[in-house]
């Protein structure tokens, strides 16, 4: 199989990765639940990839790491506990749903106001129009630092420098660039960073979490077991433990370790020049066969590895099935969680086709996906 | 390393887990967010091992399984969608603080009010008191299946009988039971049970569930990407993935799904009765021990395979210690997230000292546990 497909989920990771999973259900405990080896080296290990990700998104306290299932859950948290009734919060139309759903929920059931930042022709959003958007209630920005439909990046040092400028809280969804683009939340003002462990981070799946500033609080979102401070009928003050509550996915959060060395290890430079190579050649070819039409803004100098395109008017469900059975090429049609990128591009019914590249693949595949492209347009246009 | 913590989390599985969640991380995809071989394997999976839990706890559609990260969160998921300000709810001293935490925050900060069926002096909850604690607004019991201090169960049937002749919601909290005990949804009345892959269902961290009856709806979680339905601003009503957002753990899911094969394989009567036997083999031997105080009540034919003891007046905590460091033998000390029990066994400041057996310990392993308590006994009183 030619798996185009990492923008929904790493398909292949550093063997690494399975190696330190397959190992820690071997060999780990319940971290903070004891005082033995097993939960020692359970402790140990979790404590050591808040440090790798501290670093990695620039904040100074492994506390400041909270782990979660995902990205949706972190983003579910943040959403919930920063707004409330009254405030007004700016999103984008480059959104996925785990930052969307939220915010029209809070909308929805608690009074909170929501503005929704529209895109340019490329999908880009329109800085322009932050100031006009801003209202005296405005409480926070959340937006992501990619688009997983166009791959179109957010100048996050711009919005970042606008919140600070007008006291908003910063939220970013990095799912689609952790580990690939550099993020230091203190230097592009991010308040709270929401990240998952196996897109492109390179982890299993079941990881995830949230880098917060020291000066944010978030209320408790699940309450229960601590392993400390048993007696207090409230779940801990002190980070992180406040904002995890049961056992933890040490088995997993072990695997986004060794994920985590190994970007460290190959060099995110490396990691983000190979995947970018492999999007432009692949952009490059296809933007040239008749009846392709693509959606995004290839002129940005670096672009989460995404390149989403049509043929004609085919849907695209049946131009991925057609990919998947007649190539074994993975990717993915639809409407990719992302709903208004569709209806700013029109692509509601048609849905658009997405290849997603990973520092993995080969440009043997690369090319064999052009030749596919060309192949279908051929036939069906 | 001598293992007696199981009650904290499985240490020793069967092999298959591992492997499974190796050959997962190697060839799985994101389920339901693609029609590509990797994403409809990964379905698959998924799929299949909602089948079988739901199997294992007597529902009859597997959409009614719905998986999250662990125990805690089912528990915050279920209680606070059920229960509402003016509601009453009934739970007991019996519980773990992923039971009794959520319920807390309801009656603080929700008007829900709450009453605690208290234990008698073995540690079993007072059903007697259960006519008296109800009132017009009772809506629900939440309770364990059995104590992860004492290892005292509660007779789910009885309590069950009384919720449908009262038309009240059961909750039962099935962390250290499932997979080892039968528990059948229906038979037993129970409308929700929240479990863990990780203890007694010997799968790996980052794995759980709930079972809710299909006459039981829960309001959304968290809310954000569904794979379906993208367009609606709100979270798909379907279940299961009306309680799911955000990419599942599949490569977890894939080895909780080996651990039920196991399970299946091993047969769960056969489980239960070597854990029993090391339990009674333990308990016999330790109780002859002078200056041992053992906590539970051991006239129940079958209990959860705990043995929680303090070795006279000495901290639990330091024998913990003594444990590990001259006989490698894992144990858990202190307050076990369960405030409640302490408080009635009066141990709060001692703490006690937890010995919970699994199906892979040896007869030799508890020998070598028995004398090591008859020697620090000894030694220390």
């Amino acid at each position: 199989m030619i798996y185009l497909d990492s923008a929904a989920t790493s398909f292949h990771k550093p063997e690494a990765v399975a190696d330190a999973v397959y190992n820690a259900i071997r060999h780990m405990g319940n971290s903070g639940r004891g005082g033995h080896t097993a939960s020692l080296s359970a402790a140990r290990v979790i404590y050591g990839t808040r440090k790798k990700i501290a670093n990695l998104f620039g904040v100074s306290d492994p506390a400041q790491v909270v782990f979660t299932a995902n990205s949706t859950q972190s983003l579910n948290m943040t959403i919930q506990g920063l707004f409330h009734a009254g405030d007004h919060v700016i999103t984008t139309a480059m959104e996925h749903n785990s930052v969307l759903r939220p915010l029209y929920r809070k909308e929805q059931q608690e009074g909170v106001s929501l503005s929704i930042l529209p895109c340019d022709a490329c999908g880009t959003v329109r800085y322009d129009l932050l100031e006009e958007y801003l209202q005296p209630n405005t409480k926070g920005i959340v937006c992501t630092h990619a688009s997983n439909v166009t791959g179109n990046m957010v100048d996050i040092v711009r919005i970042g420098a606008f919140c600070k400028k007008h006291n908003l809280y910063f939220v970013v969804d990095a799912s689609q660039t952790a580990g690939v683009f550099s993020i230091d939340m203190e230097q592009m003002g991010i308040d709270v960073l929401c990240f998952t462990g196996h897109k492109s981070l390179m982890g299993p799946q079941g990881t995830g979490g949230l880098c917060l500033q020291k000066e944010i609080t978030l209320p408790c979102f699940c309450v229960g077991g601590s392993g400390v401070q048993s007696y207090r009928k409230i779940h801990p003050e002190e980070m992180p433990t406040h904002l995890e509550a049961g056992t933890l996915n040490g088995h997993g959060i072990a695997g986004l370790s060794a994920a985590l060395d190994w970007i460290t290890e190959t060099g995110m430079d490396n990691i983000r020049a190979q995947e970018q190579k492999h999007m432009r050649m692949f952009y490059e070819a296809v933007r040239q066969i008749p009846q392709i039409k693509i959606y995004g803004d290839f002129s940005q100098s670096e672009r989460a590895p995404i390149v989403t395109l049509n043929i004609g008017d085919n849907p695209a469900e049946e131009v991925c099935d057609a990919l998947a059975e007649r190539y074994d090429i993975a990717t993915r049609g639809g409407a990719h969680c992302a709903p208004l990128m569709h209806q700013h591009f029109q692509t509601e019914t048609q849905g658009a086709v997405r290849f997603s590249f990973s520092y993995f693949n080969t440009e043997e595949e690369i090319q064999t996906a052009i030749q596919a492209v060309r192949e279908i347009a051929e036939e069906w246009t």
